[in-house]
């Protein structure tokens, strides 16, 4: 974090592959172990097109990574009820790892009772009250995957959050908070911002670290970063736009996350790492389930 | 939230006096209706003379608003496995409508584990991880006793949090980081600092709020206080001596919580509010179990 006038790009594209790579070892050695392979079950609820390219670009990654998935499309009219069920059943069942439902869910579900009828154990997308909490309490658990990639980019490079100050712009329970949640934890100083902050350019500047999670493109300007600061962009906007405006930031930042290639390859990479964790945990020492 | 040099004294123990007695006829209320008391069951582990007499309290205070209390003594040698085997029998008791085991067990004890016996819908002291994400999603459930009082004694003196700015310095489970949870949940721009927390005295001047949650005694000084600030001091050192310099604080303050009289009082209160919560939920709309 020195202050020089050409930030360091955090490369993510490039940690996500060699991230990627351990896992499918870790899969392959899984598979060895217990004669079959990690399984993630997708679930999607209606036919939004950008969602259901996410939940085929985690498919083909599980596939690459030596993981099988098992993919539950839902018609937008599911209830709560049908969807809980169908969540309970992938729960239940041996054959299944984790479980991921693909956010956001139709606005006539009830997504934090789908959330919570996931069991913990298989909670690979980190998104149940219990992984947040044992995110906030430092104990064994699942990252949710943007906050979990955000860390684990942090520590590729050499960015202890112990003693800094840190500022979270957002507050979504799988992302603002979550990584809130985690940046504590690593004995960062963490004030959590959002709409109703009274003077966002005033708290941003105070930060060692920023991590922008708001949604909006190019919503925090280059002259809020303070000199040398760590910028972390978690926002994909349209167009291929992250919520900091890059080109003035990357003047003053230290680091800086650049999108696309930054955070993003990074979530995935948490949820098959994750997927394979659930495996072995589920599988037990001996390798039976 | 003005800036006079007579800052407003929060007076927790007038307060809890009458929302005790709000307690007292909602309980009178449950034993017309069910033929029986709400019961909160405590749970002690060793010998330690200040929690003895915590629960002694809590069990008085209990009596007086018609409250049975079922006490539990362990012996300090107690396993972890033995509590645990305590704390879901009285999970599982249909007569047992909230559960508090008393903090700090000996050291030998995994607390965590104890506290993840506790079923949530008995969590009346808010100590489990699903408490402590309701806390933080804004969701149905029980507070932390005490970042629940601190809630309920800011709005009795009109002290709004949404967009202000607050200072939390503590993150313990059961303190400092729910405190932190409720006043984000509450629209506040939250900074959570600690031990690691490079310059402690700018960060509390910037706050419209400061929770002072660190067991050491007169800890924040009065010139950390920005002129007009809500003062909120959660510690009770030896000697009724709070972490704040009191005489400094109240100088600059706009309104500040004494020690003893000021938070204390409420957090016993919210127990008792949370306990009557549970009975009447777990007796359902027709007032049978």
């Amino acid at each position: 974090m020195t202050d020089t006038s050409q930030a360091v790009l955090m490369n993510g594209a490039d940690l996500a592959r060699s991230h990627v790579d351990r896992t499918a070892d870790r899969a392959a050695e899984f598979e060895r172990r217990t004669g079959r392979r990690p399984c993630l079950a997708t679930v999607l609820v209606g036919d939004d097109p950008a969602s259901a390219t996410y939940v085929r670009m985690k498919q083909n990654r599980c596939r690459r990574a030596g993981i099988d998935s098992r993919h539950t499309p839902l018609p937008a009219t599911t209830s709560t009820g049908e969807l809980i069920d169908v969540i309970r059943g992938l729960s239940a069942d041996p054959e299944v790892h984790g479980i991921l439902l693909q956010h956001p869910v139709p606005q006539h579900v009830d997504e934090r009772a789908a959330f919570e009828a996931i069991d913990p154990a298989k909670d690979v997308d980190g998104v149940t009250m219990h992984s947040f909490a044992a995110m906030a309490f430092g104990l064994d658990g699942f990252d949710s995957c943007t906050p979990g990639g955000i860390l684990r980019l942090l520590d590729a490079y050499d960015v202890d959050p112990a003693g800094r100050t840190a500022v979270v712009i957002g507050r979504s329970p799988i992302l603002g908070r979550p990584v809130s949640a985690l940046l504590l934890a690593r004995d960062a100083t963490v004030t959590t911002c959002h709409s109703r902050t009274p003077d966002l350019p005033s708290a941003v500047r105070t930060a060692d670290i920023v991590v922008a999670a708001v949604g909006r493109p190019e919503f925090v300007r280059g002259d809020w970063i303070k000199p040398g600061a760590v910028v972390i962009d978690a926002g994909y906007n349209p167009g291929n736009v992250g919520d900091v405006a890059f080109d003035e930031a990357v003047e003053r930042a230290g680091m800086i996350t650049p999108v696309p290639g930054g955070v993003g390859p990074m979530t995935i990479s948490v949820l098959l790492e994750q997927t394979v964790d659930a495996a072995f945990r589920q599988a037990g020492p001996d390798g039976t389930s």
